[in-house]
């Protein structure tokens, strides 16, 4: 049986348990140290670290204070791991915690955090997903039935003092250029910072530089991949001794692009991983992020209904081969055909940002429209939806709908 | 035996050939007509009418007159269409003429077209592939040999005068908006218009604003989605009595986004397809832009190489979310990687635009860093490309490289 | 363009064509010869030499003289090519002729070639298969529509004399284990032996000894196996200088076992392909029988309603560990499943025969019962075959039959 | 969290588990109680009830009385389920027990229980697996790892008296038919039957005609089908008031054949599972065997050596369309060509069983030589099988052989 490195107990707040943290930072203390070839076991908390319940409010969707995330486990210490090495980290499992057999889905309201399609959804909403066994369904979400594409949304390695210079100097560069805008990046924030084992003066010293969790970088850090998934192998860029592994943010299921960001089907859970080292593998490879081999167990989903969508955003304005533009429409004309099928609007959203549908780059040169496709799978919902002669069916009938929690004055 | 309605003589130019047309515009007229139900073969030239040659040198790529793109075959016209309804083309074959088994690609240089990584490939380069049955491998890049996902790049049907007149509106308004840089969109152009059956002044008038073929639109047209492959089924939005489908632009394989905009591997042939109509089917569905499901017979490379990429830019520049910025990297990311096997730069460069590579838009929340990722199969190669603690074998002598044809002063 | 070595005029009986046989024996000389590396391409009669119709009864089938297949194309000479060594053969492309673009399935009387189910379907039945592209219908079984899975149902090598005696001896054998059983095995018959370009008294002293071509032996042939499609890649024994590839018996598509026997859907067409030589490979390997490389393009159908059956007879007999039983009782088994949703024996018999359908050897330990599995693809129909609380629909009114030919007194 | 309604200590033996049963009798008492719709854990010790140790001497599986087997866990009462209704159960996942993470497989010796080829391997062999997470090992096969296809080897419902009584009749009609030869069948033994529940004279009784576990029969049993794995969806007859679902024999991994019989890859674990009905369903969809939905999450392994087998056995004798001897041809060419690559005779033959290779009933029909085809997954080897013109490579240098316990005279 694999040893379990971390523990995290889901009655305790997350940040009184030293082997989490909330923000990448060199000076952190390794939570515990493994050697190459060991396979381990971490547990992690959900990436609120248990803020949002299990019920049929959205308000701690609404509610919730985003400096706080995303807690970690970590970070584990390999031995022998030096800067311009690759740490390989298979993960040989993820699950849910047994005694916490359910995830949530939502948008953030566009005051408090946002999301991609937040100019048409911009109050806090959210979904609650049970699992059973492989599978996950939603009593909110009426209809769709998922096998979980189960995988960590963030994973990487500590970043070193110049590394972590390079972030902080380039987003605040962000931040900078146009003042006028919020959230155009998140600059390190002590007030909520969590820095593990690290106490005192050197934890304040540290919190004040930290980065934040949120954007995925060069270490890998929060991709949101769907397709890191159990099974699947990760080559990741070290840059301290001891490489400095830290996971957290675990997924059910996911759509390409985590389109809600109050996330995919988020749950707290446990990674069973396993590491070794290849020396000097990032300049052999000339590897800046992360690479991997994608799992030999995922859903075998083939049959889509695929829609397309071009750089002209909703109101008919031309971008220049802008692929975010295209990937919203093709998003809009995926929900605008659910509505037909009865789904609301939300709900069509929802299943766009659990469901395990893709998002592919098809066309980037052909000025000026970028064109993006999403790739809805058909063997999800309990009902056809393809399209036919006859014209769709409202098999749903809008007796089950999404909460909502308008926004406080 | 399914009748061949239009017909290309390779050795006839292409401007010559009246069911062929290189503009959009409602006036163009139906090339020949079929009834809903019926299956027909469209034979095609080659995106540029075959100005690109099978020979080693890409003074054509660096010379070609980019406003003669794309030459169409049809319009087709389906009895009983109507707007608002969907055509539902079905694509049962597409093929090669077998007196042309070859194709090209390339990069254009940057002062006539570039491409996505033309900061980085400023010059003209070419490549042949040569087409073995339903397999292709090139003399100028060893070592990969794809099984063919056919498809068309461009397919659609004519626009009625208020689409083309928004088309042409927003594109201008672009081009208006950045009077400086050149390229931002492709205004129409009469000189080189051809527009098919249209003749005298109702051609001259119509070619003064018929829209230019390169970018997507609402009605299809060059999406270069690689995954219109041969026995996929689309439904097009018809703005015209008798819907006007036009067809060309095929590609026997290519990668998600076509990077190297000239273009993916790039051939003169023939389509096999069947047409039927959904009444209405425009509003029953919610349509703007085409759907469509995928093929049943496709290349079954499950395996992969998956390189990350991000919105800081190669000088390190910070983007917010930015899916182009982001896939851009994991381009260059993977061509760094290919390097290590003693590929060129642009023998990589090519692969990434031909080979059937995945482009995934991954993250597109996590502020401000967008991921993309690319997804490239290791079944095309002769030799293993997977990462290991041996580190990468120069598998490629360099020996072998693409014709490259510098700018003229 | 691949050169045509071996051209087939439908309109002209398949005796006649001197690059053709019908047995197999080392004297035929070769047809062509071709050097390591050459692809070329070579077209073929179907296996019955055009003596099965495109019409509505099935007097042909009835009343074939089976003493005359297969017609094959060959042998081709492959210079080099060395007994012991491996024969290489890259399945390139295959497809229809392109002026027969249709198929044949059938049973054989039971008096006349039988098949697997001959004890319920005793009579000669026909079903006629159009294809369209890459896929195809019949006008004698509604509701059905595949992607064909294009593969040879007979390819290998002249065997050399030694085993060719060997053939002769074991199948003799076995015919006089049981005189009073016909059909046990096929012996030589000269009235009826083509023997390609082998003359005169050569010819007829080599019919007098040419094996069959209907069973599967070492060298391949015969094997009616789906798999083997095009894009597939053969490693054939080699027994005689220059290997002799001989080819035929093309399917469009077929189930797993080819259980109707009359056959699969059978056509003339054409093989493009490339051969290659392993020196010794038989020895290198330990080859015995024929290996190969699976297609990387085939149908992607993968969701299937799946029967189990065990070797306990229809009758209610126990057998001992007999997967022919057991895969008999699946077969049954779906036939009956089928007709619940209209369709009649015959033609659920045909679509087991003709789909892409899977027949797995599951378990064959488990005394005394083997259990075989077939799994039928539920995306080649039109409707939902699959299971539910509210049983099945009869989708098929019954109105369309297959034609049936009674035997004659 | 699903509650665990039938709890396993491996630390006790099975026939002290009063919730488990080693024969299929009608009077077995049910250890439960469900609702339709209930979803529900149930423990499982593996199928010798812990016979078989985690050491490295095959003496184990040389001495093991296999009158003791299958102890399943159930019989699990249906509230509601009548005679005629199809059970409906849904496998939600399946895992081994965390205490106990590993597997074994093994050879029976000739003289107990044997196997597909016990004739040459006549010897108890053993090798043991090991879990990490979704993949596992050997340490007596090395080379290999497998992503498992968990799947229950066993499972099926309680049959009626008269359900019973046709197979006691049936199998004991085979005994019968050559008492010289043993081993054809199991009949009822009550010396080592347990009866689960059921107590004194009435176990004795039933036990006397209770029916053995080894065969699959009609309401599914022991098919030892691999893709029955986690995720899959089984329709099984109901005999009895309450359907008694027993299920156990949990396998990590397994070829299609289980052709190692000492079975697949064997271990104690759970399953957590569904059940609903369809009232009736046996009539209304003609079943009389078990049918099934497979699983959409599965290994992707789609890259394959494929061998060929015929039905002429090892000394050339010729049978009638027998697949069990073309498939035993085929599973001996796999051994042949993988001794090729270093492996023993035993170790290759261990692969075969416990890995998902596929076992395809690929020609019946063509007299006198059924063909069966054997799909070697190219992914499960750390190093590249395939065929090349260079030969094959000795990877496996020999140190590491599987246990070996001879005969005891």
């Amino acid at each position: 049986m694999p040893e379990t490195l971390i523990k995290v107990d889901l009655n305790q707040p997350a940040p009184s348990n030293e082997n989490v943290h909330n923000r990448w930072h060199p000076d952190i203390p390794m939570a515990c140290w493994v050697n190459p070839g060991d396979d381990f076991v971490l547990e992690t908390y959900d990436w609120t670290g248990g803020f949002i319940k299990n019920d049929d409010s959205a308000d701690d969707v609404r509610d919730i204070d985003l400096t706080t995330v995303h807690y970690l486990s970590g970070p584990v210490g390999v031995k022998g791991a030096k800067p311009g090495d690759l740490l390989v980290v298979e993960l040989l499992d993820i699950g849910a915690k047994q005694d916490s057999l359910w995830g949530f889905n939502g948008f953030f309201s566009k005051k408090n955090g946002g999301g991609f399609l937040t100019e048409h959804f911009p109050q806090a909403q959210k979904s609650i997903w049970d699992f059973h066994g492989m599978f996950t369904t939603s009593r909110h979400i009426p209809g769709v039935k998922y096998a979980g594409l189960i995988h960590p949304g963030l994973i990487g390695c500590l970043p070193d003092p110049a590394m972590l210079e390079t972030w902080n100097t380039r987003e605040q560069a962000l931040i900078d250029s146009d003042p006028a805008t919020s959230g155009l990046a998140n600059p390190p924030f002590a007030g909520t910072a969590h820095m593990g084992k690290l106490k005192g003066d050197a934890a304040a010293k540290a919190a004040a530089t930290g980065a934040r969790t949120v954007p995925p970088r060069e270490h890998g850090g929060n991709c949101d991949i769907k397709d890191l998934s159990r099974g699947s192998k990760i080559f990741f860029p070290v840059y301290v001794d001891g490489a400095g592994l830290s996971v957290g943010d675990l997924h059910f299921s996911q759509g390409d692009g985590e389109i809600t960001f109050c996330g995919a089907i988020e749950m707290a859970g446990w990674v069973h991983m396993k590491v070794s080292i290849i020396k000097g593998g990032m300049a052999m490879y000339g590897i800046k992020n992360p690479i991997f081999k994608p799992s030999p167990i995922v859903p075998t989903y083939n049959d889509y209904v695929i829609f397309e969508g071009i750089s002209v955003d909703e109101s008919g304005k031309q971008y220049y081969l802008d692929v975010n533009v295209a990937y919203r429409q093709a998003c809009l004309n995926a929900i605008e055909y659910l509505k037909k099928f009865g789904y609301s609007g939300a709900q069509a959203y929802s299943i766009l940002g659990t469901a395990p549908v893709q998002g592919h780059i098809s066309g980037v040169v052909d000025v000026p429209n970028a064109c993006a496709t999403l790739w809805l799978p058909t063997q999800i919902f309990d009902f056809d939806i393809n399209p036919s002669a006859a014209g769709p069916t409202k098999f749903i009938d809008g007796s089950v709908q999404m909460p909502l929690s308008p926004d406080l004055i």
